[in-house]
Parts: structure tokens; sequence; C-alpha cells
């Protein structure tokens, strides 16, 4: 096998005291945590389109990234270099899964056909390629967004044609995910949305959105695929709107056109974000509501309004984030997915690896973090105490739907006022978690 | 009758070309836009917080209204003097419709049966000064935010008291809303939310809000309250985030707890711009799903993170409004309720008029704007006309429900690819409607 | 001549109750306002990058833009194409100026002379077509930013040799603008600023851009070039953080390195509002400073946090910009560049005519409004009146600088408290703005 | 002594290891980091305004904080029991220096002679309690924000008397502070700017706090007061705009007013925010220019859009703000003060102390990271060797300001391109960071 990366070793746990920038310091797969591999809690997987595909443009200039092996060319062959090249990357830095959407891979051709052949070719190698070194499928999905066919959106396009060329290609697609074991499969809605109101029938849009999906349900069920499906919430970028803009949005969408039970969601730190959420909450609201499938972990920057997509250093974050997955029980079908690319200056091929081990070690402690504060148990012991005066007769006549307004008021009125209130203690809490960074 | 504002005349029509800053430029109530009375479409409301309660203060200064009717006390009889000096204000002014909160017409008393007291008192007064002026009540609501009782929130507070205390106001007033003929009656979660996720059980105090707004429903019909429920959303401020964040988490948390018949939308500008929404947007999105009911008008500053609560004196943004209303038919039970403050730098009691008559000016003219579009009619064509492609047999299949992805695919792949699209004309667009405004 | 616009026409001024949306409906060149006739107040450039260079690509999506005089190739023959489809439209649009970068007219070469050669030859058709059709060039300015050897930034890269090549790049293309009589030259510093400041020395980077730009005064001097110098500030996009953020990041930078004398600012709407400020306050900020130089017309989208150069329709916005330029007396090098980029869904050529007619017409009935406002008085009359107090002997005391703090306590302590303030009035003004518009 | 916090005792260290929240975990003052005492390296200072004054109110609801001591009357008595409780919190806590506004101590009376007077008492009392515990004074300042006099501002205000009026206020607590030892005076000009540019003569506002400031350095030199000048910038809040907006705007303002050797700039995380940079970037901005005095420590939210004035507990922030300091050889005049508030949810007294255990310990953890970050060398080295490029002759040459573009044209166009750039390593860097977290 040639070597792509030859510079780079395998990469290995080195522990915290290891200087070796090419070494985990905290990710060390197999290693137990709760009883549990850390690679099992985790499940990381790399995005091809950033980590592979990416030449690292901007809008103001062009794209930096130098990738010895792509030559550039639009071809099957470049491609499948590509695809080479990609699961070294994998299977250096040891990672289980990896994504991507149909156009990564493989190019598009002068007609669909073409392309669907194109892609065969190419989802030959990739099944190939995973044999070999066991890296799964975490997801697939189709890029709906970059096309110029698509530039009124796909399923939510005024041109029919559009909505029909997507169906088509969604269909090809989750073909080649079952084909290739993919454990789910993933709807980002990029263009599905409005770059103004004044053009554009909302209603219309969005219960042909409703219909895209609904077929993408019944071929599913047709052809036996049954990995998980997922919408992946943004608010906005490229599109002034996008529909699926954060998870109740979705949650509301999937009410309203009878697809809750079919989808879960796949949440993004960056597009939570952008929709003027933390990540937490995004997080903390799916759970609540049973659809917190997957993450597309990176990070953006508060003080930019557009989705820069950074590797996630923060360990805050990442505590944050695994205490919500640890507290749902873990991931079933999804995990971790690095939907996060190199910042444009960093454009040579090792900047790839420091990338995702300091991402993956983030991640590492974030987990050990989260486990230990619920082992600790104070903090959940807190949230169960505040809420005690709950567990009385009327509290609980209340949650269980049988009280009335004139039960409340037949306790208050002649109380005059409330059991006087107890702090919050936001503060004692924030150094309570401090504790565990 | 006494005479609050002695220096202000009844506010008349001038016309576009009157320099009298205290008569109407643009707003006409008798005039007819399209066969409607001017006052029939815009219903017009004063908001009795903002303009007859609010001291002008500020995170970093103490109040600087002058009202000169206004002791400051918090007694029945100072509060019966400022109902004197509003209906004074909104006969002079000509709106038809008021809204306030139980707190800002009656003060609180040692307890809740007092307080009820001091609330009924008032209402009396309110009653009196309704029938001789024949201004309406648009709605009613209860404030569950300003004491500190509901500092950790209503119906989502840990303290089970605050709770049981909020259910017991909020059946006082809507009683009161009853007894005064209110046409609706508005729940605005200003503290049901939280400020910091680490003490919170978000999942049980959503469901403690479903509750407590289902037992509101229960009460309505016990009471045979006809009136219109409205939610208000709005995302954060005075928390880090409220439940009711914008239209759609509403609907998703309507629709999860069986409320979505009971409750239309009261959508206000700078709550929707709060939220990184167009008002435009909210409106939409609300009337597509059959649930636009009200509208609090005001504008905010788009480089400023918090709830300026400005009047309204763009025409771009008022017309853009009464498009949406006139689209979905116009108001029923709701209005244009300006939940709005003049600025603390314009504290002086004239500035109450001034600030008034720019918004209802600014809507007149948007109104006017609105129905010239629609009159034209270009704009509506232009959007039917960009779906043509839709109204072909297959479009027409997939919008009744009964094609499938392989229905697509046999379409387009001897396609090859879809037919061209065409441009998306924002430009033009917005340049058509420059030639309204 | 050949016509690149086959279907568009001269566009004639058809005034405000055409319906054609090829024709002015306010800007009519040669109409008098304030005795100077409207061109001569608004001196109209296009921005050559945006309207004929701009593929419309974004983040998400390949150019969807349709110029078929385009080949896409890197060729002189294919640039000289354009300068001629370019010239077209100008003549049909009829504005006075243009401007452009470097880049955008020649492609580069292999070397850096071969690139100086392409530009030259280019440089001669510009020439040649601004004798043919008496458009002149406002502005010049060399792209700095595009290309990967200024990944790191240009005269603030830690790579010297980018430094050097942006320094030869500034000499050659001041040359070309002194070539071509335009009246100035611009400096926008795309990647002039930081990714992270953990790699970044910030005084050092600093200290060679303040080099840089005395350099460049150096040069104009050589080369006897009488053009007007300009930066143009923008706060983040393509970096992290732009080292001219604002204005008054701008004017601290010329003082710091005794530049102030030698450079006026381009200012523009969305680079202002990216910064926090209304293009109003960075206008005014500079017109204080004596700084006002140029215009970069268009405008954000409040919503969204990136640049998203739209064309300006927004009559508010056009008549607060007029105001502020009638303010100081009008334009002397400057004037407004539409420096804005049809949506990504407008890719017909026929959008570029839409866009730049809607953004002409913004601008001459802003010119109106403002001219009209001014006229009227009333409002900067008021703002005299409020300083009033200022007056008296010891206002006059103290603006002068002859006044200490003794002074003031020696007035005021007697006195015990201050003359009553009076109102702001921003609401009344808000109206009276209202009146002209 | 009456103990006003009876259940805390005083603060000691308790390692990492404990699990008492009223022990230090990591702030330990006479440990030596880099033969420096922390308590020296980090001059924490208590904010009397929000701990001891700010009753917790917001702008939608009554103020929640229990403060036995305090009985909310605007009486000297209460002022003098109110500093007894502070220094007794204080001493109980240790830090060193605490800060204060005229108005956070003492009432105002009818007249400003009145109010004199109660702040020479109140001061007196302050100093013996300073003589008694040795806690000093970092720096006074005077509220020219919160009465009404000031609503369109104090040394701005076209009010000339509220000029006069805050001259002398000025004056008098300038005088206050020499008297208690004060190392410096803070002006933070939270009105100094407009509501409304309509309404605003810009320019003369400006011209007016220039004189302001001159007039304030006059009477320091005439008073003998040896004291530091700080300006502390704020982009917002109360009004749209605050002309000392960010480092930058600033260091404009006072090179324009010929006050820049007067006056250094207190910094504050969460105002750097509002103004859309990092604390890092405002830091590092006025190191570069030689005027980082002193440092508000809080910080925000970046998902709100006002001044949340959060205790700042996260680790990130703080070994960043640290490592400025160091690099910029320490504090001389200035400190850390606590410009922060507990949550209106934390309104026990107990939760003053969780608050700053926690701001005091996220420092002395960010001091000894920023101590290892700088004893480790890596990161320095490879900022210092990224500019390698530029020691070689032509880079010199530039640097000390004999080259021009010719000789600069004259190297790079044989070259032909520019030597190739290397990664800029941001991802590898932030790993590194992560090393020492």
């Amino acid at each position: 096998m040639s070597e792509f990366f030859p510079d780079v070793p395998k990469i290995v746990y080195g522990g915290p005291d290891s200087k070796n920038p090419l070494e985990f310091k905290h990710y060390n797969p197999d290693e137990l945590v709760g009883g549990k591999p850390m690679k099992d809690h985790l499940r990381f997987s790399v995005a091809y389109w950033h980590t592979f595909t990416n030449p690292l443009s901007d809008p103001f200039g062009a794209g930096t990234a130098l990738r010895p092996w792509d030559d550039g060319t639009p071809t099957v062959e470049n491609a499948v270099r590509r695809v080479r090249a990609a699961f070294e990357f994998l299977e250096k830095l040891g990672t289980p899964f990896y994504c991507f959407h149909d156009r990564d891979v493989a190019p598009e051709g002068k007609t669909l056909k073409e392309t669907n052949a194109n892609l065969d070719a190419v989802a030959k190698v990739l099944k190939e390629e995973q044999q070999r070194t066991g890296v799964r499928l975490l997801w697939g999905t189709a890029n709906l967004f970059s096309n110029p066919r698509y530039v009124h959106g796909a399923s939510t396009s005024p041109n029919f044609d559009a909505f029909a060329f997507a169906g088509a290609q969604v269909k090809k697609m989750m073909e080649v995910t079952k084909e290739l074991g993919g454990l789910g499969y993933t709807f980002w809605g990029g263009r599905e949305g409005y770059s103004t109101l004044w053009n554009t029938d909302l209603k219309r849009e969005l219960d042909h959105l409703g219909r895209f999906l609904n077929m993408a349900v019944d071929y599913k069920k047709a052809i036996g695929f049954d990995g998980q499906f997922y919408i992946e919430p943004k608010p906005m970028e490229p599109t002034k709107h996008q529909y699926d803009s954060d998870t109740e949005s979705c949650l509301n969408f999937l009410r309203t056109y009878d697809l809750l039970g079919h989808f879960k969601l796949n949440l993004e730190t960056n597009h939570a974000t952008l929709a003027g959420h933390e990540m937490q909450h995004e997080l903390r609201m799916a759970a609540a509501a049973g659809v917190l499938g997957s993450m597309d972990a990176n990070t953006g920057d508060p003080m930019l309004g557009w989705d820069t997509d950074q590797f996630p250093t923060n360990i805050y974050l990442t505590a944050t984030c695994m205490l919500e997955v640890l507290d749902m029980g873990g991931w079933t079908t999804g995990g971790i997915n690095f939907d996060a690319k190199v910042r444009r200056e960093s454009f040579e091929p090792v900047d790839l690896f420091h990338a995702h081990i300091g991402g993956m070690d983030a991640f590492a402690r974030g987990l050990k973090i989260a486990h230990r504060i619920r082992e600790d148990g104070r903090l959940a012991q807190f949230v169960r105490d505040r809420y005690a005066s709950w567990d009385g007769e009327l509290g609980r006549k209340v949650e269980s739907g049988r009280a009335t307004f004139a039960d409340l008021e037949a306790y208050i009125l002649p109380k005059g006022d409330v059991t006087p209130n107890v702090s919050g203690r936001q503060e004692m809490l924030e150094n309570l978690i401090n504790e565990f960074i």
C-alpha cells in the first residue's frame, strides 16, 4: 500500500504527559469509562467532505489545501486515489466511522446515469476499503445544494425537475448507503429555505419538503434499509433561512407531516449557535423529545456570524455534550462525526491529523469529566432536590393532569403568598463543574 | 372631566401635508381601503404597561418619566387616577382597543386576597371608562414575571407554590378579562425558561407548562369565556432562554401538549428579531399554520441585542406586516397592539402622543401600500408563475402524496438533468416593492 | 459594436409612474437638486469585481452566473471580451464611474512579470473604452487577498516575500491607476488581520502595515499620482479580525503611523453593520474627523452575520447616507460605488441591470429626501436649539478650553441641581423624517 | 464587630481536592508563581456596586437580593451599615482591593452640597475600615449615568448644567479618591453617547468630552493626585452607542484630544464581546499601544446581546487574560476587579461568596496555566519563528523605514513568486494550549 501520509505514523495513545503532537493524550480507545470502552462511548467519525474534498477556499480566496494525491480532475481515477488516501488517514487515526455525501466521493457525469455509474464505481472501492480496515459508514447523505440545479432548493425548489432530480439522487444514495452497511442516513436541507420571502410560497415549499421525506420513508421500507434517518438543523447559510432551523422547528415540522417516529436529529454545535442556542440546549431539547440521534462535532466562533466549522477543543463544550449523551444512555445508531474543517491557513496534510487528534482528545476528556460528574452525583442531586416541592399531593395531582385552577386557588389563597424561594445557586454549580475540569 | 393632557387636543387627521406633529398624516379611521375602514383593518391597541405604568428606567438609571397624575404610591387611588389619565389618552388618540396585565392597573396587596380586591376595585373603573368611551379590551394578561416570587419562573418554577399562585392569578385575570368583555387573553412566558441548564430539569418544566395551559383551557370552558387564547413568543430576556422562543417552538409545544386548537400566536417584531427572524418570517410561518392571531407592534434596533421595544415608524416594516395580514384575510379577534415604549430620553407626556401617532401613521401607510401591492397583482402573479412547473401531472401526483422516488427517477433519469432554472429576480422584486413605498 | 446585452436598451428615465423595470423611476442624471445635477451629487460607480468577475458561488455551491461573453479561461482574450461587455453595460446604465482590482480585469501569469504584462494589455483596452465612453475610473485597487500567497496576509504576512510581492503589486497598480486617470486608490486589507492570536505578533504586524502604507505615500509622490488614497474598513471576514475594523480603528491606526493627512475612508454599509455600527454612525464619525472620502454602497441583512453585499433599495438608508454627504458639502474625489452583488439566485445578465437600476433609484430618492430635509430646516434647527445652553458664558469658556472643574463647581454648587432637562424627542424626529419618505 | 455573614467563615485555601464550596481550591495568596506571590500577580478587587448596592432587579422584575443589613433607605446610617458589611465581606474573602462609585457608598441629598456632605461622612468610615483591614482602593469613580439629570449624558449632555454638575462631581470624587489613597480613577462614559443621531451633534459632544477629560487632567495636577487615570470602553448599553466603544476608539479619542499620555484603559470582558471583540484582542491591542492598565473581570453570554456581567469561571478565558498580563510584565497600578454580579436567581448573601470564590479560583488557575505556557516556551518560540523571514536584510530595511516599493519590486520581480508559505498551525497550537488546561 502506497503511503499518502508518509511522515505520519499510526496515532497511538501517549498519555497526558506526551509532548508529541501526533499522539493522543487522552483518547485511549479501549480504556473503560464506566465499564464501557471509550471508543464505544464516543463512536468517532470523520467527515469526508471537509477532510478529503474541501479545497480550503473561502469567499475571498482560492483553495490553499495541499493534497498531493489529488490532481484536481473530476475523474473516477482521482476519486479512487482520494479514497485510498482517506482510508490510510482513517486507519492511522483510528476512528471507527466515516460519513460522506454522494458527490464527495465521486464526480458528477454529464447525465444522472453517468453520475450514478461513477458513484457505483467508487462505492465499490469504498466497500473494499471498509472491509480491509473495518471502518464503517456512520451515515450517508446526498449533496442537494452545491450543483447550480439546486440554486432554488431541492425538494423545495419551484422547479419541479429539481425536486425530481433530488428524489432520484436520494434514492440512489440510500441504495449505496445500504450497500455499504451504513448505520444511518442524514438529511441536511442546505438550500431548503429561501433567499427572500418576496418570491416564495412558504407553505407550498414546506408541503413539498414534507412529501419528499415521506417518500424517503416509503423507499426505506421498500428496500429494507434499516438505518436511522436523521435531520440536521441549521438556521441559515447558504440561504437566508432554512426550514430545518433548530431542534424545535424540526420537531414541529416532523409532527406536522407525521414523520416524528421516523427521524432523529443530528445536531451540530455551530449550527446550534447560529440559531442562537447553546449546543447544550439543543441536545437537551432533542433528548427530552426522544430524538437525539447523532452529533456533528465542531465549534463556531461566537464573534463571527457564519459557520466556521472549527475543530472542537474546548473541554467545557465537550464535557457538556458528553453529559447529555451519557444522561440519555449513550449513542445507539449515532456517534460523534467531526463536521469540522482545518483553517484555510492550515493547509498541509499533517494539519488534518493535528485537528482530529485535538478534537478526539477533547471529547475523550469531556467523556471522562462527564462520567466523573455523574459518579460524584452532587449535580444531579441538586437538581432533583430543587423540584422537591412538586412531590407533595397537589403537585402530583397537577402532574397527573387532574388539578384545576380552582384547586390551585383554594390552596394558595388562604396561604397568601408562596413559600419563600431559595437561590438557584448558578455560581456554586459553575464552581462545582470547574472541580471536574 | 379633568384634563391630564391639557395641551393636547383630540388627535385628528390632517392629511399628508400637515406639519402639525399632533395630527395624523395618514391614519384616517373611517377612510375605506379595499372597502373596509382603516380602523377595522388595523384595530389599534395601546399597551397599558409601557404607556401608563413604565417609569422609563433602565438597568443603568432611574426612571425619568414625568406623569403628573401619578404620585408613585402603590394605592388604589393612584391606580384609579392612572385609569382616568389612560382613558383620556385613549380617547384623544382614538384607538379602539387597549391591553393590560393585572398588575399594570392595580397594586399588589399583602396577600393574594387583598391583591384580588384591588384588581376588582380598579376593574370596576376600567369598565366604567370602557363604557363611557367605547374603547375595548383587546386582550388581558397576568404579570407572572415581575414579582420576586416568580424569580425561577411561574408555571415552570421548581417552587410548586409559584405554580399555584400563578394559576390562581391567571384564574382571576381570566375572570376580569371576561367581565371587561376582553376579546382575548395572552400568555407571555417571561420567566418560563432558564437562567442556566445546570440547575434545570427541562423536560419536567415543559410538562408543567403544558399542564398549566391545559388547565387554562379547562377553566376557559368552565366560565364560558369565549375570547381567543394567544401565546406570545420571545426567545430570551429576562431569562437566558424562554421556552416559547419563536413561532415554530410554540407550534411544537402546542402540538406536543395537544393545545394546538386552543391557541393562536401574538407575534412581536422585536421578539422575532431577537430570535433571529424577520417579523415577515414569523407572520408567514404562523399564517401557514393557521395560528396568526394578533400582533404586538414595535421595532427593535438591529445593532442592539436586547428588546428595545421602539415605536415602529419604518414603512417597509409596516407594509410587510400588513401584506401578511391582508393575505390571511385580516384580523378576526386580534389587532395591532403597540407593545412599544418611548425612549427614556422622551420622558414628557406629549412624547406618548408623538410615539403613538407615528406608529399609527406608519401602519396606515403600510396598509395602503400593502393594499396597492395586492391590487396591482404583479407580485402575487410572479410567485404563482414561479411554481408553474409543479402543475404538471407528476407534480400533482407528488403533491397529492401518490408518487414515489421510483416515479421521480423514472422521470428524470432519461432526461439526464433538469430543465434550466430561471432567475429568482430578488432585485427586480425589491424594486417592485419600492414602486409602492 | 457587438451587443453583449442585446435585449437591454440604454436605460432612460421613465419617471415615478413607469412600470418598466428597465427604466429609472427616480434617477434623472441632469435634473438639478439644489442647483447641482443629480449625477454630480451621486457620482455612481460600478464595481467590476461583483458585476463582471463574480461567478456567484458561495461556500456551499458552485457559481451560477450566466455570462455568455465569458468563457471562463484565464486568458487576456477573455479578459478583453469582458472589458467590452463591461463598458457596454456601463454605457447602457449611464454610470459615470467604475472601480476595479488589478486581478478583476486581467489574469495572473506564471510570474509577476507575466502578470504585469497581462495587466498592461488589458489596461490599454480599458483606456480605449474609457475614452470611447467617457466613463472614468473612480479608484483602482490591488487584490491582495485571493491568491494563496496571501493566505497569511499581504503587508501583515509573516512571510516577508508576501509583503514584497504586495508592494510590487501595489506599485504596479498605482501606475496603472495613474495611467487610467483614476481619481483615487483604495486599500482594503482583506487579510490584514489574523485567524488566531495564538500564532500572531499583533504589534509587529501593525508596524508592517504602517510601513507599507507609508511606502505607498512615498511612491505616490515619486510618480506624481495625485489621486486620493482611501482605506476601507471591515472588521472581519475573511479573517477573524481585520486591523482596519471600523472608522475609529482606522483613524487610530492612521494617527499612530503619521498617515492621517494622506488617507480618507471609503465606507461600506455592510462593513459598518458587521462592525456593529449603523452606516449613519460611520459616515458621521468619519465626517467629524474630516476623512469621509467615498462610499461603497450596498446593504447587509441584519439577521445574517456575513457580508451579503446586497444592492441597497431601502430609502431610509439612502436618505440617511445622502444627508451625511450633503452635510459635509458633497463628494470631492469620491462617489457612490455599488460594492454589491446580485444574489446567487439572480444569475441572468438582466439581473445586473435590475440590481443597479434599483440601487441608483434608491439613492436618487435618498438624495431628494435629504435635500428636502435640509431645505425644510426643522431637523437642523432642532439639533442647534438642543445645545443652546452651551452658548452661555461658562459654556463658551469650557469650549475654548479655559475653564476648570473649580469653575464648574462654583457655578453648580450654589444652584444645587441642574436646570431640568427637556425631552430628546426621538419619536417626534422619527415622525419628522417620515414626512419626507 | 457584628457579623453580617454569620455563617461564612474566613475563606481559606483548601486545595484542589477540597469539596467545601466555601474554600479556595486554587487561590493561595502567598504561593509563589514565577517568584511572585499570587496575590501580587492578581491584585483582586471587589466591585462595591454589584456586590453591595445592586438589588438584583432586571428590566422585567423587581430586585430579589436578600441583604439583611440594608434597610433600603437612602440614609447615611444605612450606607454606613453597608460599609461595615462590605468590609466584613472583603476581610473574609481576602481581596486586597475594592472599587466604588461615589453614589454606591453614599446617598444623594437634595443639593450637591448635601450630597457631598453625605459622601464625606461615609468616606470617613471607609477610611477607617481600610485602615482596620488593610484593604485598599484600587480606583474610585463617579456615577454620571443613573440620576435622571444625566438622561442625555454627562459631559456630552446638550444641557450645559449636566456637564457642570458632572465636573463638580468628578472633582469631589477625585478628592475623595485621593483622601482614601486610591491607586487610580476610572472614567466609564455610561451615557456619553447617543440614543439617536437624529438629535445629536456628534462632533460637538466629542469635543465636550475631550474638554472634560482635559479638565480632569488639570485638576489631577492641581491637587497632586498621582493615581492612574483609566478609561473603560463599552460600545452600547445603556445608550445605543457610547463614544468609548472599544480599545481602538478610545485610543483614537485620546490621540485626538492630546490625552494619550494621561490615560490607560480598564478593559472588561463583557464590554469587549459586546463590541464584537475577544477580550484577548482588546488586551493585546491595548498592550501593543502601552495602555493596558487594569481589568474588569467578568464574562458575558455569547448567546445574549446585553451586558450580563457574570462571574468568570472559564479557565480558557482566565488563562488567556493572564497570559497577556504576564506578557506585558504584570500589573503596575491596576488589578483584577470583579465587575460581575450574581444572577438575579442567586439572591442569598452566601451566593456573593460562591461567586467571588469561583472567580478568584478561575483566575488563580489561569495565572498558573499562563505561567506554565511561558515557562514551556513552545508557544512563544513558534510565533518568533513564524516571522523569521523578516530578519533578512530587506526585511530589516523595511522595518527601519528605509525601503521603497521599488526595492520590493526589484527583489520580487526576478523571483517571480513568493517562497512558499507554511501552515499557520492553528489546530496544533490550540492542542498545545490544551496541554496546559
